[in-house]
């Protein structure tokens, strides 16, 4: 698919550049790691698809705007992974970061992987000074606080916390807005026509996440199962029950298609949308393994 | 002093923004608590030095970039005091991030300020889309890889690390060199003529920090020492003796001083610096306690 390629290869260039010498060779190699081979690259898809929809003006941008916003994500998963969020062993069914590497070097690569999306932005932004600004600020909010990833992580250790859909568009939907809007705003389109697209994606996306949580293999899903009641984390499937999050997921679905709006390539981002969430509902043994990504 | 005012209401300002609603409250209170009440604020006070000496041309992308530098800075500082790095329970005489909320609330908090540095900059860039490209990739370069903070604490994780130069350049220089390129471009001076400048003060600055850690008293520098040893790190003190540092130190600030470009104020940029020099060298016990900033 010329979108997988397009992302993998905007993720290389940003990775040589910043594990070229003189970085500490291990260091690079626990970058790679987080980001190499990777899922299903969900997010910078979306970003492209839109990209796409809108006329695909800016691709060089977009294509930064993609790696920026995957880079984030791999990051956050290096972090989720750590022995004191979920202490998890096994990512995609490889080592996870602070396994193969340890913790420190997981904690600097994430670091590194933060710093690096935003300098990604900033050297494609050079030729596009009217973008760049709102562009950056696009994907710090998808991450940042005071309601990107780090507030949904951060909504995990609050006591008071009593709306899963507020913890959901932090924790998932957020990132998948940046990515949609990031996408308007590099392929030409006007971003305030596509606001609230990526929250509905996100949203699906988690209630996704939290089924295969509860009721998936850990064999096939590359990853342990059950952590959600083990770390009496909120989750969709405790709150509305198995048929009640499915139910939920597919209106999700249904929401975001209807907020796609009129533009050239409205039809094929359609399309791209409910294969989509055919794998989401799916998730058949031989995809399930990329499909947490 | 009114850079130290500026300083900090510009980070005032990032951090009001970051912990607004519907931020997490704990998260926004670690947020803060890893940023004030802070301490010498030196590679800020660097940063908006070099702009009023270059001119001062553009206030307030400068107090952004000084911002956004110690925004780096403390970050930084949340991740060296985790128990997988130093584990150190105490800084600037308060109970660092972790040890007040818990490590989970200081890795997402670290990861905020992260973010929440490139936001101010995409915030303040817009009125000068031809600074803000640039600006942004120096300041990533301070605190990045190959060669930034992140570069200098992987190096702490490397088998090989011979050349201490270069760890200490990568460890603190960068992103001392960050604050003085990026205070020279936020003031209309010219970037190129201010290379090295900032290597030297951040190399000045880490031994004046190994000899603190070898002979300073924790209940006077508000954290504890002997970290250098127990994490067998390197250290100019050990490799150079104490004499030795102190006189190298004292070369590279007069280094410093012969880098300094003909500009408008550079006789108050020498007075800033001899200045802070004498801090570095005299650490009398009322300032100590705020040196490790």
């Amino acid at each position: 698919m010329e979108s997988r390629r397009r992302i993998d290869r905007a993720l290389k260039s940003c990775l040589d550049q910043a594990t070229a010498a003189p970085c500490p060779p291990r260091l690079g190699d626990a970058m790679r790691h987080a980001v190499f081979p990777g899922g299903a690259r969900f997010r910078p898809e979306f970003c492209l698809a839109v990209a796409e929809a809108c006329g695909g003006a800016h691709p060089a941008l977009a294509d930064a705007a993609a790696a920026a916003i995957e880079l984030l994500h791999c990051a956050s998963l290096v972090y989720d992974d750590l022995p004191c969020f979920d202490d998890a062993a096994v990512r995609r069914g490889h080592p996870t970061v602070h396994a193969a590497f340890g913790e420190e070097l997981a904690i600097l690569a994430g670091n590194a992987l933060i710093v690096l999306a935003f300098d990604a932005l900033a050297r494609a932004g050079g030729p596009h000074p009217h973008l760049l600004p709102g562009l950056l600020r696009v994907v710090a909010r998808g991450v940042g606080g005071p309601s990107g990833i780090v507030a949904g992580q951060g909504w995990e250790s609050e006591a008071g916390l009593d709306d899963l859909g507020r913890y959901h568009r932090a924790k998932t939907g957020a990132l998948f807005e940046a990515a949609v809007i990031a996408g308007a705003m590099t392929g030409g389109g006007d971003p305030l026509q596509w606001t609230g697209l990526g929250y509905r994606l996100g949203e699906a996306y988690q209630i996704a996440d939290d089924i295969r949580d509860a009721y998936g293999r850990p064999e096939l899903l590359g990853k342990p199962v059950g952590q959600d009641r083990a770390h009496h984390r909120p989750s969709a499937v405790r709150e509305l029950g198995l048929d009640g999050a499915t139910g939920h997921l597919n209106e999700l679905v249904d929401q975001a298609a209807g907020r796609i709006p009129a533009c050239a390539g409205r039809n094929d981002l359609l399309a791209h949308l409910r294969r989509w969430s055919e794998q989401l509902l799916a998730a058949p043994p031989p995809l399930a393994a990329s499909l947490h990504s």
